[in-house]
């Protein structure tokens, strides 16, 4: 049971740095790295130069080596490398979301021919252990909705846009300089990194196998100092949400937007690089999980625990996807959304169910309206890089699954009358 | 791995009742209950009557059941059930945190002896995953501190004195008419609840075994509206709060005191019947856990997680206790504190490290100083009913152990230079 770990790590990144200096503090965990995979032998690294070798199959072709521990950036290589482990029957440890969450079903597979495990905790939310809870612990079919806060350098950009009053460029520089954002940010603050994680979490929370680019994302680059005046006035604070929500027996609604929430939401409060998961269970309700999303330590946290568990012989079971209940994706579903445009941008208003508000001034236009996610994901003029879309729901995610929640215990109260 | 449970149910109050109906409505376990013992046969049960019994033995010497639900008030009674249904190998799922903490050395034994599980998620927090996670994600020994509100009725209570400045009487009326506090709610006011939780969360955390009386835990009753009135003055948040903090490489320091905090205090926001942990680790650094802390379905939903990690042979491995490392719980360990009390109540004054405030007034005193956690539990003048002892703090109970992440973070960047 309490298997011994002989390791292979490729990449040594802040994280990959990070986990070997952690291992080599954790002795009890009985985890030894035999080899460090690199592409550039020329950088100084703080580790005995015997372990590096810039041939990867060094490792890969390494019997003693039971472990790979993957944490590179470029996710095709990644899959080539995760591929080749799992066929070679051994257990990876991953943090590369982009990797899974473009190749989950055939990793699974994979792991599952081969009878080895494939863990990734750090792939989402850092620290928070958000998959090893919605495997073990939430794993009853019973959830609802699960709506979070996964990006870190987006959700420092928006902290120190509302704080500080700074502008998306300069909060962005900011980033960079603590160290919270690529010097290429794109899949940032764009949205792509939290829509890939919302993939992985669609798989563990409703079974749900989907590709990023099906699911509508909205970063925060079109966010103006107009839109974060009017967060301001009203009492707002923006974050970027990446969300799931089940609003029938068998559809779910998924879709990352940034979001005004009241003060009193307690995702509104997760401030900087912190990262925070609201899930909405039919029996539990409400839980809240929070935690570092980003950084060496954090992220290495996480990839230290998936170690710890490998001990153990633990594998994901994605019970969510052998119960025989199907979930479909559903676009047909109406979003109160606040749209923020320049004067001279062509906004369809009849893309609108109902507009609730339009404000017009010489500097700045504002929709206030209900749309369906379909026409949000289809419309040209949602594109523009001029157009900020914000959604404007007071309710917390977790109430417009509340009708579930209502009817569940409705369906028990009566059961035991 | 995927076994088949027939569940012997042991009580039929409000949580049983809740096991029972959401069991009928989540066929996907396969769990079945067989029999349900209860004490009064005459009461009306929204289940069929062939199901009940009033004999135990009728569940205990059954051996087609493989699973004992244990859900009465009874410590006493309750451990005899325990032991006797581990002893005939039977797995356990209890929710009973005082028999849980006054026998745990024992029932740890008893489950080792007969390999089967005792699980018991739903003792500590409801339906927050806190055993789950501290024994299977954070279970590298680099845990610091944990700080929780672990008792839902005083929460309940302290949040009606808040918002609606009510007085504790009439806070505590509420609750009981709400069905969040008992008729006799001394458990819970007392402190009590919340010390038996913690005996549990330091078995878990730091691998301490000890019990409910050697630990400070003072309640809620002595607090008053002048109290109340001080918090909100200065713009606090009093919460019961139940601590474990490690302050050396081998000494831990724990208590459950009301607290002053700060209303951006992740622990300030946890309201009504909502419970929150806060969990410092060396690495992922801040954590934090919230949801709902009691009620019927919270409470059934942590039963029905032990029950469906039971399927695939889950046991508690109680990894904190084995690493050879040991904690002392310390108790010379100085606290800052704001004791409240009435004029002719005698404060001993030379008890306290130092003064830094003092009030005295016509119908009020109060004396802000740091004293030693001895002291507080020795002093005779801290026994008072009329005497508050409330922590004032401003730092986070992670804050007091910041030292060590500053220090393994510290370590650990030495080590890559």
């Amino acid at each position: 049971m309490n298997q011994q770990l002989t390791i292979g790590l490729i990449g040594f990144g802040v994280v990959g740095e990070g986990v070997y200096h952690v291992l080599q503090n954790t002795p009890s965990l009985g985890a030894t790295i035999k080899k460090i995979a690199i592409r550039h032998p020329e950088k100084k690294r703080n580790a005995p130069s015997a372990l590096f070798t810039t041939d990867l199959f060094e490792i890969l072709n390494d019997e003693e080596i039971n472990v790979v521990v993957e944490l590179i950036d470029d996710a095709e290589i990644a899959f080539q490398i995760v591929q080749t482990a799992l066929s070679t029957k051994k257990h990876v440890v991953s943090a590369n979301k982009k990797m899974i969450a473009l190749h989950l079903p055939e990793l699974i597979e994979l792991q599952r021919t081969n009878k080895v495990s494939f863990l990734y905790e750090a792939a989402v939310c850092g620290s928070i252990p958000i998959i090893r809870n919605l495997e073990e612990y939430f794993d009853n079919d019973l959830l609802n909705a699960i709506s979070g806060i996964v990006n870190g350098s987006t959700n420092f950009i928006l902290t120190k846009m509302d704080e500080q009053k700074l502008s998306f460029e300069e909060a962005l520089k900011l980033a960079q300089e603590k160290g919270f954002a690529e010097s290429n940010p794109a899949l940032d603050v764009e949205g792509k990194d939290a829509v890939n994680k919302l993939c992985i979490l669609l798989k563990h929370t409703f079974g749900i196998n989907t590709l990023p680019y099906e699911i509508l994302h909205k970063g925060i680059t079109q966010i103006t100092s107009n839109d974060a005046n009017y967060a301001t006035e009203k009492g707002y604070k923006i974050k970027l949400l990446a969300n799931a929500i089940r609003i029938s027996e068998d559809e779910v609604v998924s879709y990352v937007l940034p979001r005004f929430l009241k003060d009193d939401h307690p995702l509104a409060r997760v401030h900087n690089e912190y990262n925070g998961v609201l899930l909405s269970s039919s029996l539990a309700d409400e839980q809240f999980l929070y935690g570092k999303g980003a950084g060496r330590y954090p992220t290495s946290s996480a990839v230290l625990s998936d170690l710890s568990a490998l001990r153990y012989g633990y594998a994901y079971e994605y019970k969510k996807s052998g119960t025989g209940k199907t979930y479909t994706l559903n676009t047909d579903f109406l979003l109160k959304v606040y749209v923020g445009f320049p004067e001279d941008e062509a906004v369809n208003l009849s893309d609108f169910e109902t507009i609730h508000e339009r404000y017009i001034s010489n500097n700045e236009q504002y929709i206030i309206g209900t749309i369906t996610l379909e026409k949000l994901i289809h419309a040209t003029w949602t594109q523009s890089p001029d157009v900020s879309i914000i959604e404007l729901n007071e309710e917390t995610d977790l109430r417009k699954a509340d009708f579930l929640y209502e009817e569940k215990i409705e369906q028990l109260e009566e059961a035991l009358t």
